[in-house]
């Protein structure tokens, strides 16, 4: 009987320190980096693969491994029918995403941008603390990831609120669900973080419709994809004052174009898709483990329902 | 029978709303603000009151209260003496010390202030994440505060350490204990969150000896006293490189003159003594609670030991 084979093919990130480590946890497979023309393979793990990858695999490839946890681009693509695609859980991610997330909503709530340009003027500049009660925190998207931010924000005492498509309970966080849920939940909510999937039903979800129902003052915080928003409808509500500020880290093209207007846009904070990285050992243990028990025939988290998009 | 009295005298803080609360609290006592002659009183609360109050009060004032957390003003006074000393325990600002410490540990360790920069230079900017291991979090002091920032910084994932007089035990914090345990505890932190009460015993603490125990790249963050911190050193071991950055939030002169040193330092962020406020109904509700148990005869928490200062 031949040995399975394992093969990587990643855009964007260095596959060399992924062959070894692998190999090592497993040794019954054969382990490669992907080349056009390679022998297909039983199992691969690819992050932002081309087509020609999947287009030379045929009926041989079982299952794939997305070395991260949104799988848009890799959906966008042309798939064998059958094949198994399995995302990254958590690894490291989610608490990276905690701790942008409550930076950033202590950011606003403390008015931190206050007084580092009070120290700038060197002004001893005392603001009232702004009510907790009305600064509700609203998570939309209530997976591994968002999960662990609706936890985190909450034990700072904000009203901790989330919105998922299946109803879901947290401790501490007022959940609601399904489209019949969004109104409501936006209604609540003054901060709205956006930890969605990006899916063809939540692109454009965070337009002038849904962020003008969010509370006076409101202010967006984007940690999932920049697809998710429309970028003019969040520049109009700035403007218009019905938003405060929003911090983005996802951008529909990245990098953002030198000329974009969000770059010096005194309401806006950005960073370049930091929020949450992958860490690579994290991750490789992670693939190992599913892997093995896709091997055995296990039950694995994180399959992919590539008709739903996430 | 005559009825109890009670007094309010405050500097910088208005009296006039606590009164009319605090009397529909208290039906039993009549309240008023004190003024220079006025009758003395059984019970008083105060906020960095003349000498001349307690020289007025003779006998009859038995129990004080501290409309904060920090007594060190009150007990440079001359104190009658056997007078009760009870201070502010939490009143919301144990949540606010959380989120401040929490927001600078995430500032430094997810390098917020480069992204603002490479913002404003219009520079698309990708900084490898820190090491979580190499960001030990040592929190001084762990009182009511000290244990909840504590509690806060460890659902980070950071390795979390705490230091207290006497020996305390905290899920998920690795804690010392005494004189024998502070450089231990210096030596495994990078991080060092100041906590403490201003005593005789810890005024001047935070010192060239003591701070150059802290792993290289040090931050020190600074949210109990100015007066324990040897500003001179700190800068010192900043131009010198052992520190990397300082968030400092009480100065021994407030408010910071403005020809100081700090308001420029690239390496210092500073606010103007706002890291917690007292919230006043908060402080007003729990203030009543205890002065009803003191009149009842029942032990109350927040009780002051003169003698160790806090």
């Amino acid at each position: 009987m031949s040995r399975g084979r394992l093969l990587i093919c990643f855009s964007r990130m260095d596959p060399v320190p992924w062959v070894a480590e692998l190999q090592r946890l497993l040794p019954a497979l054969d382990v490669e980096v992907w080349s056009p023309g390679a022998e297909a393979a039983d199992y691969a793990i690819v992050w932002l693969p081309p087509q020609q990858f999947f287009d030379e695999q045929g009926e041989r490839l079982r299952t794939v491994f997305n070395a991260g946890a949104g799988v848009d681009a890799l959906l966008r693509l042309n798939l064998p029918s059958g094949l198994q695609v399995v995302r990254l859980e958590d690894a490291g991610m989610s608490v990276q995403m905690a701790e942008y997330v409550c930076h950033e909503v202590i950011h606003y709530f403390r008015e931190f941008a206050h007084y580092e340009a009070a120290q700038r003027r060197g002004e001893w500049a005392v603001r009232p603390l702004r009510a907790r009660q009305e600064f509700p925190v609203g998570i939309l998207g209530l997976g591994v990831l968002g999960e662990r931010v609706a936890r985190a924000v909450s034990i700072f005492d904000f009203p901790t609120l989330g919105w998922s498509r299946s109803a879901k309970q947290i401790d501490g966080v007022r959940t609601f669900s399904g489209e019949a849920g969004l109104v409501p939940f936006l209604k609540a909510s003054r901060v709205l973080v956006n930890m969605l999937p990006l899916t063809s039903s939540t692109r454009g979800l965070l337009n002038r419709q849904t962020l003008s129902q969010l509370q006076p003052g409101g202010i967006v915080i984007n940690v999932a994809r920049g697809d998710h928003l429309v970028e003019a409808d969040l520049l109009a509500l700035l403007s218009e004052g019905h938003l405060e500020a929003a911090t983005l880290d996802v951008f529909s093209q990245e990098p953002l174009p030198a000329n974009h207007a969000f770059w010096r846009h005194p309401q806006i904070r950005m960073t370049p898709h930091v929020s949450a990285a992958t860490q690579r050992s994290v991750s490789i243990e992670q693939i190992a483990a599913k892997l093995l028990d896709v091997m055995a025939g296990r039950q694995v988290g994180g399959v992919v329902d590539v008709v739903r998009g996430y």
